[in-house]
């Protein structure tokens, strides 16, 4: 199987159904969700099924399309109160998903933009073209970002990457991997990845070694303590990681232990790279003080995954889901645009990003 | 329950039973294992019912003088050659355990020693006395330590450790928990501790956590990718580790991840200490490029503790045990005659380590 066919989120063929990779299942079993209910795509979202800024953002899409299939009548503006009604649901699902909301506002502006002049057909059809743009756009982005970054790689390279931002966190290719699937076109097939298995939630054991391997890169996971070692065994050439939120300064949110990743390219002289989509990069963020960062529950970390709890009970536990990384530890954000290097606020502007 | 009274190992009440403390069933279970067999001495070291080098060694004088009361002869020529046997098999649970040997060796030595002068009841005597020196001056180590750490705390300090370098892999107090256990006994009673779960064993979760909560010491437990966050927040005050073995030159290796935190420790300007009995400083190792880091498998990575399988079947796994931090990272190393600080070559030699 080529791993760019998993198709994390798309239409089904009869454009009936939202037809979803259920990566909370992944990598034990690969099974497809054919999702009609709008409950169902609220509940996909919502338990992780799935997962990634911008796959959320083309699911989310999708489904509000397949909620207006499902409207009764025939009168546009009760299609449009309808339809905001079933946004605002689905946009409960994950409330701080930037993308999620993103998609759904974009979705309602066309429906709201055609509404006096178009059937209650036609304005179906027009937010099934929206959605496939949605989808088409992500793919485009994710594959400019990767040929940015394809550039920057040499054959044999060692890559390491933090968490998953894999096609599997988007329609295709991804942000931090899409340099590698990049490469792959261009018969570059001798890339070594390492993939930190990313504690508490292992997106990098469960969903980047799973779309490394499958794609037939030499895939190796370590656990997010082994970093330092490989990086100073001259294993890591390059590393690439994703980002949920980049400030005008270049300071960005990430997983958690992104930073860390970083201080330890800084000391060991690896270059460190953020592939960013232009929507990640938030002129309304100064730097990274003004980044709230979510904590989650303590059971994430005692008891997940695990046949057993793993820590005493009722041990506090400090479970940030996302750190900051300080501008100067990057070399560049890599983005659909192209390359951005410090000083970060003017080569953002030169990018016409801010 | 008071933690120091956890006694990881200890003779039985009646001298006939090696008691250990199981720690593969902490933190669910607190139960300990009352051993006469030899064959249970060597299965409980094997498994890491009983772990951490210095608690490995009394573990194993314990078991080697059980093994000589089981000498059913009255020629002290017969005892040594049986004792011989014995230790071999003993000292094959671990074989890359220093302390193992170190303990093992001598045991013997004092058998071969008084065997011309005393009788085999006399000289089972001799052994059970010098085992429980070995015991003894363990805790002395470990005490002496502790009080030359504590004196570097002040109230409310923050301390961040990596893996379990406590009373458990002792026979009291520890060595980079030991200034904790003695800033309690001096009623410094608001230290925060923060304990890195330290994948893949989990040591930090399921030993350092517990035996901090059960010393009604502040525990946090986190993951080893949040240590970064837990810095730049300021929440860390100090750092200190253990080790398993100190270059002459001060390059040390110790558990995975330790040179991670020394790296982030040097990044946010956090005292970083390693807490180091003279018997991990190898004179025979002149720096951290001669230290052979052991792999282990990777089933430990991706498939212990857990429910199912978290990587994908077959992906190749980096699964160091321990790494390599290099001197230039280390604020000093605390020993039971004293600190060492740079150039360590120089004060290890003032303190007469070397």
């Amino acid at each position: 199987m080529n791993a760019l066919h998993l198709d994390t989120v798309r239409l089904s063929g009869d454009g009936q159904a939202l037809v979803i990779l259920d990566q909370t299942l992944l990598p034990n079993e690969v099974k497809y969700l054919h999702l009609t209910r709008l409950e169902d795509f609220w509940e996909a979202i919502y338990s992780l099924r799935v997962r990634g800024a911008p796959a959320i953002g083309v699911a989310a899409a999708y489904g509000a399309y397949l909620a207006a299939t499902q409207f009764p009548g025939e009168d546009p503006e009760a299609l449009c109160a309808f339809f905001h009604e079933k946004k605002e649901y689905l946009n409960s699902a994950r409330p701080t998903a930037v993308n999620l909301s993103w998609a759904l506002e974009r979705m309602e502006k066309v429906l709201l933009e055609h509404k006096d002049r178009l059937s209650v057909p036609q304005l179906r059809e027009r937010l099934k073209e929206e959605a496939h743009a949605i989808r088409e756009e992500d793919i485009a982005i994710s594959r400019a970002i990767g040929q940015y970054g394809f550039e920057l790689l040499h054959p044999g390279d060692g890559v390491l990457t933090h968490c998953n931002a894999g096609t599997l966190a988007t329609a295709k290719y991804g942000t931090a991997l899409a340099p590698v699937y990049i490469a792959l076109e261009h018969g570059m097939n001798d890339l070594r990845v390492y993939c930190d298995e990313t504690r508490p939630l292992l997106q990098g054991a469960r969903l980047t070694a799973f779309e490394m391997q499958t794609a037939g890169v030499d895939t190796t996971l370590l656990c997010d303590n082994a970093a330092s070692l490989a990086m100073r065994r001259e294993l890591i050439d390059i590393i690439f990681v994703g980002c949920d939120r980049v400030a005008a300064n270049g300071d960005f949110a990430n997983k958690v232990g992104t930073s860390a990743v970083a201080i330890l390219a800084r000391h060991y002289g690896i270059p460190f790279y953020v592939c960013a989509p232009s929507s990640t990069i938030d002129p309304n963020t100064p730097d990274g003080r003004s980044i709230v960062i979510e904590e989650r529950p303590a059971a994430e970390v005692t008891e997940l995954w695990y046949a057993k709890p793993m820590a005493p009970k009722g041990v506090k536990v400090f479970n940030p889901a996302f750190d900051v990384t300080d501008k100067d530890l990057v070399t560049g954000f890599i983005t659909e645009k192209g390359i951005a290097r410090a000083p970060f606020h003017r080569s953002f502007r030169e990018l016409g990003l801010l």
